[in-house]
């Protein structure tokens, strides 16, 4: 998998491991070995975004891992931003970008894709609403992920309780982008909701504290990879 | 040396490796050798400030590991931003605040700095004149860095060419603080830069460019180390 | 000239006073007076965008008064920030959104397009490459202002030096909005360079420096609002 | 009164308006009639701090005006921005700096505080906890006013709920600033609490939602400037 050259057909699950406590350290890399066995065992694309001090080591230990925001400056005297290349360096293939906690602005948004594209890191652009997730598609990053703010977190399945904004959002999207992975980006708790939302037209899922906050991680993690590729 | 209980007389070398290409990996973990070297040949402190990605790797190698900044948040769903604690479990001991290339609030400092103390991590509180660095102070850091921005990364000595921003600094720190470290934060190119500085009254430096744009690393920092403890 | 009410085939010449102090107070008023007497000479739609504490004064005099920028806040304990209900009570009809001096979120972008509509104010959303235009389109702001930051405030003519970044940018534009007006925002300093710009597919232009540091405001300002109308 | 040169022994009412739709327009301006109406009756000095759009209209009415923010930028191309000529343009004889809704970077505010010395105008530097109010003393504005977060807003008296907030504070400005005018900035609904803020040791008072949203403003803005004078 690589930046501007994603598969036909294929499918993702995005794991956000966010700035979580339950995410630090061996966390990390504990999640990062389920994400890889899921991925042998179904075939499906399982990517990790651990907190920024561990993309090295879980990167290290074979899964692949994306970064949870990069700032847009290039590499020099950025004393404590990290840059595409910074990311890169450490073993990130691609990145989230504008994540509704750590929002950018438009040029910022631009810098970053195209960035991204040079590096041949995959670029995961997401936005909260119809409107910005065809904005966004316009920009050509490889995915996009839509992630209504009011379900992040809240343990509300977007399949369920609002179907229409993927469905409104696949379509509107497919108008100006015929190419760009579509990734259902908040209110994925279970397999059930990864399932529904490849169903009205998602390729993928970006999924956090469900599994973060998981008991029982590595099912989970198996089970909803499974899900995307029924 | 720990957060709140900085030893008396002592001394301190902290090379921030920025966000330079040549600081990424590999880079940061020589760098981190020559450190450790460094304080053991000479007695002198010598911290290393990684970019975020290696924080971890210069730990686990046995230097003494800063952040080269935190943000003012605490661990949790905060995609994409470093806290204290997330910092503090990959390895770093204390951490920059307030570097003139990613200033801060003066609230954000405040949360910062009381942060540290509550994790009993160093926190190196950067400003950039005479009279913030005394409002710094005020807020009792563990130290205080001054480095005027005309002089950082410009290879002008602060301690030749503006010797009083110095001394007018520490005879205006210590009406407001006793205790808290000084800092030569700019303007240190040489070894002789920082005996300069030492005897300017500062108690150590911080040094980015000229260490990690040298040819001569290794050497470079053990003079820099021995010309503090002279 | 009501938001979402744009007349069709209608022109637009908009004078962005920025903050220069040659637009304080007295000057915008002066300026405010010359817009008035273009546009009842030559039929253009003639704006003008004064720095904030003189909106009231210049839509009194009876310009169309639009604001420079405003906070992504609405009413309320918001001290020091300017609400979108606030600049309409003042007297601004409609606003720049996103200046390339004052760039905002995506998501608060999207904030001020849907306020703007609500409160029946003007958007003029402004972006400075192809790709961003395009993507401000889809927010269906009612104009959009294509500004190559290389262009702005440097005398160099956008219809003569690039004329592409119109034609394509008039071109990629109306594969996703039919109907947003679009604006040429930067490069623009004489008639001449206005009569291009609508020639290469514009429908106005934006105007800063050019007019403000003229000597000869008033015949500047109705030269280019004939321009416009031929 | 005039920047750098407040009288010995005066005491301030500072009556911030913040974006309120009951500030909009001519609300601002009875405000500020009553403002000139309790000043002339009292003999303390009342200050009005309306919306940035009606600063001009309030200081041609007469009333002490200050702008409830600056932006740390000069007069120039700064397009929606508004620097401290402006606001003095406008007719600003002072400024909040820091507002706990508009808080600034450490570096931006000592370039309002020295720019305001510049230009003459009135600082009043906000701080939200004892020791940032006493870093804020040390940049030697005009005016400090301490303004505990929990209590904005909030009803809440600070003189009765945390009158160790005021004394504290006092105590240790007075140890870096002798002369910097001390202002009880949050929990003060009622003329008791301002009587009982200047018992505590302030020299005055920064009222907001209780005078805006006051059905008997004339009254509560004499009664307060009484209670001051007293």
């Amino acid at each position: 998998m690589e930046g501007g050259r994603l598969g036909k057909g294929e499918r993702y699950l995005i794991l956000n491991l966010k700035g979580y406590a339950d995410s630090f350290s061996e966390a990390s890399l504990r999640l990062a070995g389920y994400a890889r066995e899921a991925a042998i065992e179904t075939g499906a694309n399982v990517i990790v975004c651990p907190p920024e001090p561990w993309i090295q080591m879980v990167s290290d230990a074979g899964a692949v891992t994306f970064a949870q925001h990069a700032d847009p400056y290039g590499a020099g005297a950025t004393t404590g931003f990290s840059s595409l290349s910074m990311l890169r360096a450490a073993g990130a293939t691609g990145l989230l970008i504008n994540h509704s906690e750590h929002q950018l602005r438009l040029s910022e948004i631009e810098f970053l894709v195209e960035g991204a594209r040079r590096e041949g890191m995959v670029s995961v652009l997401c936005a909260d609403t119809v409107r910005t997730v065809v904005a966004a598609s316009v920009l050509q990053p490889d995915m996009v992920a839509i992630e209504p703010p009011e379900l992040i977190g809240k343990g509300i399945s977007v399949s369920k309780a609002r179907p229409e904004v993927i469905t409104d959002s696949v379509r509107a999207i497919r108008k100006v982008s015929g190419d760009v992975v579509i990734i259902a980006g908040a209110g994925i708790s279970t397999p059930e909701d990864v399932r529904r939302a490849v169903e009205l037209g998602a390729e993928g899922a970006l999924v956090a504290s469900a599994v973060v906050k998981s008991e029982r991680q590595r099912e989970l993690v198996v089970a909803m990879a499974e899900a995307l590729q029924r």
